[in-house]
């Protein structure tokens, strides 16, 4: 866990990320993870057994295609994905977004495979 | 708790609100709420003993008074004010936040007062 007394600037933590789809720790609280990512083109469909996870949207557009629909998220828009709910993010251009969720949690969720994230700070 | 299926669009959310210092519930994560407010002024010390708190700035600025210094705040940066830290919210002019933080948590810590506002979801 990583403290500090300075303010934390999502722009400034954004220009360290060059891989898409591989989320890094920018903050913790309590034992959550606040992660922020680079995204563009199709994720992979998974679930979270255990948790729910929110995404907030900083730049861009992202679909969040559910079995039933899809949530189309823009910049200054937030959803919950409620905890076992399949979800495939979608962006069809770049988009920026955090995500919020218990630290531990893997990016493909119960799928694993190639798009996996090792968990890092920036 | 609320389950939706659409996008919670922060600015949507924020013309709901009228009182300041009186944080509104937009979203919960697992047993965490998602709470948005609009401050202008001096908040009071306090400190929360049992959970770390997250403030992220949509709008304005904030400074967060700790007792060894204060962290300034912007629009599109965020603050973990860790467990059991004092501190004092200052805002010069009206500032929109998120904060982060979970469901229960009182808005003046361990002080209480007349600024300690009811749990309400907007």
């Amino acid at each position: 866990m990583k403290l500090s007394r300075t303010a934390i600037i999502l722009k400034q933590k954004m220009t360290l990320i060059s891989e898409r789809w591989a989320p890094k720790i920018i903050a913790q609280m309590n034992d959550y993870h606040f992660k922020l990512a680079k995204v563009k083109g199709e994720f992979v469909w998974h679930s979270h057994a255990d948790t729910d996870e929110v995404f907030i949207i900083l730049e861009g557009s992202l679909d969040i295609e559910l079995r039933d629909g899809v949530v189309t998220l823009n910049k200054g828009e937030m959803f919950v994905v409620p905890k076992g709910l399949e979800h495939k993010p979608v962006a069809k251009d770049e988009c920026h977004i955090m995500l919020v969720e218990p630290a531990g949690t893997i990016n493909t969720g119960d799928v694993g495979g190639d798009l996996t994230a090792a968990e890092e700070w920036i």
